[in-house]
């Protein structure tokens, strides 16, 4: 095997689920192999060479399951405020039209988040971020998004850079400023698209804040052509871009996205043949988001066969967020994922590891176990993958690795 | 308010949702409240009568929010084996014809358990009541059913003895060896049931080992009368029955329940109008399943609206098994009675609480609280209570509290 020196560390007796898509077996799995770690990086993925008595820098798995580590791809995390109590309206049959009448939705959650200190949104994330962690979790994606004004949303993509800095988790910032028309701006979204494209985009993408830029382009987010507008202002400066698309009807969103040539086009529940195709020729990557599909009660799912059929990457996160998806697990979201859409549980596999690296842009660095990749992982006492999803409120994670160095 | 002795504690400052129905509002809830607690039980319900500095046997709970401890009225938590790599094949397309012939389905669990001794039976168990106690669970059903000969079935109900020993948690046994037909029967189900009739339901009733008797009524399971045979062997020593009824199609199982004063109807989907109108005569609890609907992706919900019309009293429990229902959290449950069934986050409160507990046959001393009631309550870190089920994922218990005695 591959020499040792005093920098390597082995991670030695595992059954591998790499997750490597140039291996034949299903969730590429190697038994009785070993990682050898080097500078938070794998250096090698190599059999098994056996008991090094006396080494200091070799860990005995003793036959456990590792994994890559999970990759939530699309959450809403950063947030004040609760909309639990909304939800017991709705419950009670109070439409969403009064609720929002009332100041409820997305607004509700706005304005909280607008009103809230950096220190207590970021008290808030903190307890998320950790739960996601417990989970297996080692990169996240967070949108801004419920500020909608230059000060917040700088506000929350600061908190983000500050949650990344204090925890050992990498966090993917994507800039959400087209979430919705903010209440200054009623009756007026192409007033908002402007500010957002020659004011917040311009400042923040300035000061480093963010990596990619999101829209919710539906018709009751924004226009496909406003969407483009803000498209344009990113790819006039090279910023890779996503969206949220063809959730609750079918606009072009995806090939709007494809011809920006984008990261990822997300929910899809309506999304038609067209577009897979068009998603297929740009490599955009389609993430499912099975906890708002449940939470909404929706029939639609996303055209599944068709995505295979085109060799269509399918990513699977969490969406969390306070309003249709507010269920931090992503264990759950695989399952959900199985269960209400018909991936198998490889596809779920893959969903939150190299497909979910690859929506976002992280493609060559995570999401598998394999010589060059981040050291990145989770050992779980299980003896194959499909547990870790089959029984979502069981976490049988044994020890989380990030950047080679035990975290949990 | 009521005189305070050296033998009560008072745990004042609270928000209690009492789930006491006499009360008008919503959930039972009293503001600033105080429970008077002793002997491990609630002796009275009072006003906060305030700060008592220096006094020992009083806990300022700060206004939290206190509910009655969480009752699963439904489970087959002890089992062998593991269901996982099934459902994988499942997930990839192997029909269930194909696994039963494999040996998989309920008969793999049934070898399993057959052959496990009752030290790892109680190993794997325990793990799984401490996840529900953490939930916030004080009171537990646990059914037999994958033993199935005389000697397996009462190994589990050994086990799920010993777990109420061990453990601050009251577990209500129930003998469902009628939950299928075993291999050494096969073709002769009615020969099963005679043995069930004559010689497991006798012997394991003497000893002590349960206190209700279920049966799985179904196209599938045993027909209406194979489960009438059980309920007349039982009702003949004055045991209290219960039914798995009505859940893939309609064979009246609930009027045969009703005829008998079962305790409760579980399941349900395919409930009629007479089936409900005969369980409001014999006030039999409609016990429903959301887990095992969604596991099953099944299209057809239980008659709720009739449920409510007739005023039948509707538990929710987790029906934690290994087949078709791997989700240990009643938290999920409850939420996925709102999302998938359509209940109030109330109507879902009363179903782990005051119905669960009816359904049972524990309807004047558990689920609420109340004077007289036992003294089993959860402190939430929480405002509302609709804050718990709202975010399944997130588990905001603060204190668990089991006749009296703080236990997590
Ligand atoms: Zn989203
Ligand atoms: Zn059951």
């Amino acid at each position: 095997m591959t020499e040792l020196t005093a920098d390597d560390c082995l991670w030695r007796n595992a059954r591998l689920a790499t997750l490597d898509s140039r291996l034949p077996q299903p969730y590429g799995l190697l038994e009785n192999y070993a990682l050898v770690v080097r500078n938070g990086h794998i250096r090698a993925v190599v059999p098994d060479p056996g008991p090094r008595p006396g080494q200091a820098n070799c860990v005995d798995l003793e036959g456990r399951l590792v994994t890559p580590g999970l990759i939530d791809c699309h959450t809403h995390l950063i947030f004040g405020g609760s909309r639990a109590q909304e939800w017991e309206q709705r419950m009670n049959g109070v439409s969403y039209q009064q609720i929002s009448a009332q100041g409820g939705g997305i607004n509700a959650t706005v304005g909280a988040t607008r009103a809230a200190q950096p220190a207590q949104l970021l008290g808030l994330a903190r307890q998320r971020v950790k739960k996601l962690m417990h989970e297996g979790v080692t990169t996240l994606e967070i949108k801004s998004g419920y500020g909608l004004d230059l000060q917040s949303e700088e506000k929350m993509l600061q908190v983000a850079g500050r949650l990344a800095r204090e925890n050992p988790i990498e966090i993917s910032r994507t800039l959400l400023a087209a979430h919705a028309t903010p209440a200054e701006y009623k009756g007026d979204p192409e007033g908002y698209i402007t500010l957002v494209c020659e004011t917040l985009l311009p400042a923040l993408w300035e000061k480093g804040l963010f990596e990619a830029v999101d829209v919710f382009c539906e018709s009751v987010g924004f226009s496909p052509a406003q969407s483009e507008r803000v498209f344009r202002a990113a790819c006039a400066r090279g910023i890779a871009v996503k969206g949220h698309v063809e959730q609750l009807s079918c606009l072009g969103g995806a090939q709007l996205v494809s011809r920006y040539r984008g990261l990822s086009a997300d929910h899809v529940e309506y999304l038609d043949e067209d577009g897979v195709a068009a998603m297929a020729q740009s490599a955009t990557v389609a993430v499912l988001l099975p906890g708002a599909f449940y939470f909404l009660n929706e029939s639609r799912r996303p055209p599944v066969a068709l995505l295979r059929k085109y060799r269509v990457p399918m990513a699977v996160a969490t969406d969390y967020n306070p309003g249709t998806s507010p269920f931090l697990s992503l264990h759950l979201a695989m399952n959900m994922a199985c269960v209400q859409f018909g991936l198998t549980p490889e596809e779920a596999w893959a969903g939150v590891t190299r497909h979910a690296a690859q929506a976002l842009g992280r493609k060559s660095s995570h999401g598998q176990l394999a010589a060059g990749y981040v050291a990145d992982f989770v050992v779980w006492d299980a003896q194959h993958p499909v547990e870790i999803l089959y029984e979502p409120a069981r976490n049988p994670l044994y020890l989380r690795v990030f950047r080679g160095e035990v975290t949990a």
